[in-house]
């Protein structure tokens, strides 16, 4: 019985047209595409990205694994025994399976769980990751705002976890990427106005997708549930083309 | 007379088959690519990536520009002094341009210097930005090595400029990219050994493209002259399913 193949594919940040021609191949010729959902209610981010992409072949099956958004194993536990279950069967059985993953798949996916047991389930099944637009590129894309440029440096964290080093980090770093910045808002304003880069901090969320929303004075969000697809980018530097200044809230949907 | 369109289009980091949909579509739309090349002799990287998905537009321009690779003013100044005239002549005329980059535009990109001069030179200019998958992507996926998870933090630091910081930025952050790292290899494996990471850390070059290098064994090229598609990624947390470990030093072309 020869060992199935898995590709941790990347859909990419939201807009269908931001996929890899890569992506949609993969896509398009696996036996079975893997898709994430946290409920069996809620239609998967990434499957509304890839959906349109991917043509109507019938032998081709769609296997939707339920993943709750929880850190109580309780809850994850039994959800990944079955995804492990039916993921495995078909590995075993010699198919190709792609599992879709919103952004980038190594990237605060799903998938990175699934890559990590993978090699210890199934000696010898093959991995391989389709890497993909991920949000470190397409929020600045939508602010048109460079990343990083000559010697600049680059940092990336969960907000609700670091704030204690985020003054260090704010000084060391040239761009930082605040994410999961929802339960923490009022704090985060709170450092970025002490050390004056309120101004120079910009939240987007659902960047690329339909109801893409651009903020540039925090303030005005300090009290709301942010989207889950969101995050704060901080740019020391002066540069131009930052954003229109005329406006502080936009909320609009792509800007093709 | 009405003002043109620039767009920004990153290509991806090597492999054409991780193009965006969007980047190949545009490419084929505009009425001129502009095409940064480091020297007359040498075939644009970011021209070869992207060159065979583009098709055979009679009426469609391609505009060569030469940027030599140089910090010194006196050789910068005149390359931008051309390209600014020439890619003026044809905002002004109301053509759409696209000016591609190897990897994301924004991401140390000769185009983000055309960014920010462009909203003060061509008032009006539209200026739209494609994103792609860059090599912080890309290199973690030909390793097969998460870049972040859960409450991971990213640092992505020009190692030739930052290495006075760089023990406090490896206690910092769970995953380190270093760009541009060749004059200064021997001391990076030095503070990577005292700091208990040099079997975490592994040497991509040319992720994606013809003649990817993967090194596991960074005294192995210590004294080597390091790739200009290059850097190192350095991940603290133990994970499985890293990489190959019966091989050092690996060089092959693509995965796929």
């Amino acid at each position: 019985m020869k060992n199935g193949k898995i590709y941790g594919v990347g859909v990419g940040p939201g807009d269908p047209e931001l996929m890899t021609l890569r992506a949609v191949d993969v896509l398009n010729q696996v036996d079975v595409i893997v898709i994430p959902q946290s409920s069996k209610y809620i239609k998967s981010v990434a499957w509304r990205i890839a959906e349109s992409h991917v043509g109507d072949h019938p032998e081709q099956e769609k296997l939707f694994l339920t993943f709750p958004m929880s850190k109580d194993p309780e809850k994850t536990g039994p959800a990944w025994e079955t995804a492990f279950r039916e993921i495995g069967e078909r590995v075993q059985n010699g198919k190709s399976l792609a599992f879709i993953s919103e952004g980038d798949p190594l990237f605060y996916s799903t998938f990175i769980y699934l890559l990590n047991q993978a090699e210890k389930k199934w000696p010898g099944c093959e991995v391989e990751i389709i890497p993909a637009v991920s949000s470190l590129t397409a929020v600045p894309a939508v602010i048109r705002t460079p990343i990083a440029d000559g010697l600049e440096r680059i940092a990336v964290l969960p907000a609700s976890y670091g704030l204690e080093d985020l003054r260090t980090i704010l000084d060391l770093f040239d761009t930082v990427f605040l994410m999961k910045v929802t339960p923490v808002m009022a704090e985060i304003i709170d450092i970025l106005t002490e050390k004056g880069l309120l101004n120079r901090s910009v939240y987007v969320s659902r960047a690329t997708m339909d109801g893409q929303s651009i903020v540039t004075d925090l303030n005005l969000i300090k009290n709301d549930k942010c989207d889950y697809f969101s995050m704060i980018m901080v740019s020391k530097k002066e540069r131009s083309g930052k954003i229109v200044p005329d406006h502080h809230k936009l909320i609009f949907a792509g800007e093709k």
